[in-house]
């Protein structure tokens, strides 16, 4: 299959395209850097150094005689973007090309603003360029488990059954998520959502929950080909950060009392949920829903879990930085890629522990200065002094 | 109260300023002339003759010994638009300054991304201007009833209480719009939501429905005062555009069968309703929904009784131009603005036969090349060759 991996350069971008690349597909990754520029702005860096995407594709090309083709293109150019469809007719697209971090969202409003039109619009230029080139290209758009916020009621793949006054309808899942970022991935549903019933375009979106692990069966193979570890406060996820804490003998950093519920999944697993949605597409006209992720964990219990692996670390509660409920109902479903045949790899203390060695292995390079959150969420005001972010 | 109104040149916002001002507000219009710049590049015009902005506020002052203040700004500009909330220091926004036709959003790509960029971009700087200088402004927000689509249960005002196997929550209810225009408005209604819980602001979200009618009580004073008045495809309303056919003698076009049901309210009905949204404020924390509209009726049933007032009209079922359902399941409540306290101009003869005469009045100046739809919902390319538009 021809297939386009936007934002191939990222975290998760890159192990994807060599994951179908290994599997011979034809992989065209394209990517601005706007990821490794949030870097520069914010005076931040992955733990594990990463080379260039030129040096990754070469060093990929020697390593496995595979070729990855690549482009710099910015998706909030609409003829650009338009002319790559052309250009490369991909049967597939998989998109990860999106301001992806919650605090970074919400720094000010240049920041909000920002990850807003970043995302909406460079959505709605691939949705243009789709249906006029070629409406049965098959858009696998990632979303987040973040856009559902945390409901009292049971979490849905996507729709919700609703019986209401003696009637009843399908309907896209109520949303109310916790930050611009999250926002503007539900706005994105909503418009890929019309697209595929004005235009009959098929679409398969991935609500996909925390991502934690680093090294794949690809990355492992050449130190040019890992892909970036962040543990950071504005792109760390939670598990990738408490074990780069544990690493270094620093306290975990729990915001509040850590009940806090999400879905979490292993690297490797989100390389597969991407296989088995290409492999099985849906029908003209519709957007289906996959909630991505294998298992779920409260922040603290995850800290928990980590201290026990090391055999003891410490437990910050810090202030929470965020406007979210720190204990709160929490089920949500996640059957629809399981019965694709996703075999989850659950955590387990090696995966634990690989982590714990990879924050060991490059501890030396650590700035401790990003690691503590300084974005506040109730605070909409400019950073005060002394803020990270600018 | 010193009032904010911004979008106050257009057809809705410059009649809301005046009424308000006449209730001895103190009024501050805002505008960027985005909608007369969008009658330039599509050849449209409005049927009433406008005067500008300034010979609107200084005649009024004139008629009414009452002074409007006037500033021109674009809200996508973040910086410009907290300075404005700071100079004014109003105690209520009311929030007209987006692009609000649905097929303009449909042209193309470029008008998509400028429709959902211009609204969302602005709403999100204006909720970070009124947080960060007074999250105590109450936000009056122009929504639409086009946000709900046309769902087969009933539709509620802005919340839907689900019970889910077993468990209950409230939550914002569930939207399917039709077009890039609509879903722009729900990614504000997402946006404006989040702003009200993470920051405590305040807002009313008036989902409002198709309105019609052109003369208010201080628009009628002096021709200098007369509000905007749309009969072409693109800007003008379904009964506004009937009733201008009928008087030209041409036949009225409706699409399809004409089962569309819509709700929709008088001009003066607008005004009455923003005044009641004012006066009632919602709590800190709290974003109210509105379903702002007095009765629903179908597009053949509206065409039929202008016929019936004018004696007999041709009526022509063209194609529907809209991804849209021809025939449907409607039932939306709208009891919270009764409750509190309006009195609805219901659609009578009289108000239909004095649009029916305003198209009499200016029938000599109607371009008759604009009122047919062009835009085609269903065919997402750039348009073809003979289309309105560019």
């Amino acid at each position: 299959m021809r297939i386009l991996v936007l934002g191939g350069d990222g975290y998760l971008g890159w192990p994807v395209a060599l994951h179908l690349s290994a599997r011979s597909h034809e992989v065209v990754v394209v990517d601005n850097f706007l990821r490794r520029n949030y870097d520069l702005e914010l005076g931040l860096g992955s733990l594990v150094p990463i080379a260039t995407l030129q040096r990754r594709v070469a060093r990929w090309k020697e390593v496995s005689g595979r070729e990855i083709a690549m482009h710099v293109v910015d998706i909030t150019d609409g003829y650009a973007t338009k002319r790559l469809i052309e250009e490369v007719r991909p049967e597939a697209v998989i998109h990860f090309a999106e301001q992806r971090s919650a605090p970074y969202s919400m720094i000010d409003r240049a920041h909000a603003v920002h990850t807003q039109a970043n995302n909406v619009v460079g959505t709605l230029n691939l949705l243009f360029a789709i249906a006029e080139v070629d409406p049965s290209i098959h858009l696998v758009k990632l979303g987040t488990m973040g856009e559902y916020g945390t409901p009292n009621i049971d979490i849905e793949e996507g729709y919700l059954e609703v019986t209401h006054r003696g009637r009843s309808d399908v309907v896209l899942y109520p949303k109310a998520p916790g930050s611009f970022y999250h926002l503007s991935k539900v706005h994105d549903s909503h418009n890929i959502h019309f697209a595929c019933r004005a235009w009959g375009l098929m679409a398969t979106d991935l609500n996909q929950g925390v991502v934690y692990g680093q090294a794949t069966e690809e990355t492992a193979m050449h130190p040019d080909l890992a892909t970036r570890f962040d543990y950071d406060h504005v792109f760390g996820t939670v598990l990738n950060r408490f074990a780069v804490q544990a690493a270094l003998g620093i306290p975990m950093t729990v915001y509040g009392k850590g009940g806090q519920t999400r879905g979490m999944l292993d690297i490797r697993d989100t390389l597969a949920c991407v296989e088995l949605a290409l492999a099985n597409p849906p029908s003209a006209g519709q957007l289906r829903v996959f909630n991505q992720f294998t298992e779920t964990f409260g922040v603290l219990e995850l800290a928990e879990r980590v201290s026990k692996v090391v055999g003891g670390a410490e437990i910050a509660h810090i202030s929470p930085p965020r406007a979210e409920a720190e204990e709160h109902y929490y089920n949500p479903a996640h059957t629809k890629l399981l019965d694709l045949g996703l075999r989850p790899h659950l955590l387990d203390d090696d995966t634990i522990l690989s982590l714990v060695e990879l924050g060991r292995r490059y501890g030396a390079g650590v700035d401790q200065s990003v690691m503590l959150p300084t974005i506040q969420w109730r605070r909409p005001g400019p950073p005060a002094t002394g803020d990270a972010g600018h």
